[in-house]
């Protein structure tokens, strides 16, 4: 019996990624929709939970993703409003690659140090960063949250909606005034992700590299300029001035690995729903 | 030579059902098409008739789905207005699902019960009624339809829609103004099928069961409540009140066998068109 | 590793025949676009270029038809302009199937005679025309490139675009202004092929056959009537009126293993750029 993943996008292109990631992943078929809002996604999936019989339900999965991290959650809900009894199927939720992103780079820093009581600092609240942060406080540390000083932008990424999503992740974060202010909060940090978009400088070498507390730093951004000066993409935990670098091609590479396990998982039961934490599980096993 | 199975659907996104029910009868290749109409159908088909040898067209199929029944019809219509000369490849409506599950329902009876002379009742005016009222007059029972009393809704099912459609069919249908009018109908037939929308009860138990001709029931829904009041979706032709009933689920189960049955049946020439008919025949050797 | 092959079709709804000769080509999975522009291109493959290593891009392959030749230039020239590095894939554009006929059939009649320093006439501006002439002249042909007559049409076809399309491809094109002023043209010409839309005699069987210099003739033209009066479209490079004919279905048969050759290419490097040239290598080693 085929395996089949029904992608789900939100976009109005399904994603090429993470279809050919899916084939690579085994799948044997792919039904693909673009466009999908989370009115429409009950309609789209319900009817196929009654092609296969109960117990062969672990032979289809759902696949949620596009580069609308709320709209794909969203999406998630309501395909889970559409589970019937024993008629449900798993599914994963991986819109802009957050989720398997940022499970990935917080497994390879808990890899080489213990997280828990280490204060960490966040930087940027995109999806990324606040999966990173919800996932660093589950791991124990004394997470702070920091949206990126507005002086580094010139432009709005600071945006409410990032301060709300990361309040309703249960998050508390703060807003720098000033690059000064930002320095201020890393006071005392062990740990420092810079999650900011592409282009965009988040701290200067001088002010990471002279700070004497911080052992581990990670950086998501892998274009140029990178998000910590200093750091190169590929640094795959190498040491920099003292401390130890992940660079944001060193986690895509194994966030490869980490995303195939997941979609493997998803056709092992009928009952998996994989979203940040499920996928964080599985990067501890594969990272 | 791959089977490749051609998907037209005349929904905004194409089936995930009939994509996965194609896949687990031996389809190698789904070309998916959603928002299909008929002008764009001839468009979408023709050239696929130039890409093998006319000795190879049996590895062409192509399949319309969708919620629209007569949309679905003008499709199948276009499709075929497509073919040129040897340049032709095999067909099948299935639009709502509504000729493999009349089919298989009416084959059920027909296998327990010579239904030639038997007077019928079929209630409810949807796809799957006015075809199951088709394929009764074709096995040679008296078949009344009638719609569903505006009592039982208190909306707009019983539409004009439904008159003209199964007039078109040849059907005389009829509209009792009451619940009385309705049970007088039933008066001396031996099988009554109840084809409503779900979460209707088209008959009380009270009505059926105490109707002293009435041998076999069938009930399309298989939503709470039943159709029947007290038919189980699951009852296989299992006797209650004296009468043989067909749930459900018991005719689903086996519609999904003879949906896999026609969709192999594309795959054996390139010249089978599959409408009610032909499923039909399909349904009696495999139910 | 699947040979995965992303296919961006500027019609709204990808090519059924693109995608099955794929397949027929050894594609093993189709990612399927309808609708695409320049604009979106770029987004769709981007990142698709980063789901497999460097040295495993040969797997990934873009194609892209549709029925707006234009169009589909454009779209080709964004998915090149969105590779990086030694992130690119190969790619192909035949866009109305205009590379793969005119390359087919210029090619067989390269293979029977020297082209070089004959005078050719291709007569229609449309997209298969254009490139015949192109590849012609490549050959060494003094290639005339004629707009068809607008007597013979009564329509709009030998508009303002197709001159423009054929200037900027460096042709010289001429517009004769009556079916005389065409057949002064085909003086001392030794090929003749025939571009003109379906249903559109463009010569007389009078005018080619009491043509002295005429050796070679070939007619784009599948439907009835031909394009040239009194040649079959399975004639396959036979002699008719001392002349060698090559008919519509006779380049049809050839041009669909040019096709698959071409996809075949595809995936034996990530650095093939199949347009019109690329198309004509392989069309003289497959014809």
């Amino acid at each position: 019996m085929k395996k089949v993943l029904i992608q789900l996008d939100t976009d109005p292109q399904p994603s090429a990624f993470d279809s050919i990631v899916a084939l690579d992943a085994d799948v044997d078929a792919l039904l693909r929709y673009g466009g999908v809002s989370a009115e429409a996604a009950p309609e789209i999936v319900r009817d196929a939970f009654f092609t296969r019989g109960p117990g062969e339900l672990a032979t289809i999965a759902v696949w949620v993703g596009g580069s609308n991290v709320p709209a794909g959650e969203a999406v998630l809900a309501a395909v889970q409003g559409a589970f019937f009894g024993p008629f449900r199927v798993s599914a994963m939720l991986d819109s802009n690659g957050a989720n398997t992103t940022a499970a990935t780079a917080v497994a390879k820093l808990a890899a080489v140090r213990e997280l828990a009581g280490a204060p960490a600092v966040v930087v940027g609240l995109g999806a990324v960063g606040v999966r990173s942060a919800t996932l660093l406080a589950r791991e124990g540390c004394e997470v702070t949250v920091a949206a990126i000083p507005a002086s580094r932008f010139g432009d709005d990424y600071r945006t409410p909606r990032g301060l709300a999503v990361a309040r309703e992740m249960g998050l508390d974060p703060v807003e720098p005034a000033s690059e000064e202010e930002l320095e201020e909060l890393l006071d005392g940090a062990a740990v420092v992700l810079a999650a900011g978009p592409a282009g965009v400088q988040v701290l200067s070498r001088e002010v990471w590299s002279t700070n004497p507390t911080i052992e581990l730093l990670a950086d998501y951004n892998a274009t140029e300029p990178p998000g910590l000066e200093g750091v190169e993409a590929g640094d795959d935990l190498v040491e920099r001035e003292g401390k130890l670098v992940l660079g944001a091609i060193a986690i895509g590479g194994r966030k490869m690995k980490v995303h195939k396990a997941c979609l493997r998982r998803l056709f092992e039961s009928n009952e998996e729903i994989l979203e940040v934490d499920g996928v964080y599980e599985i990067a501890r096993q594969v990272v």
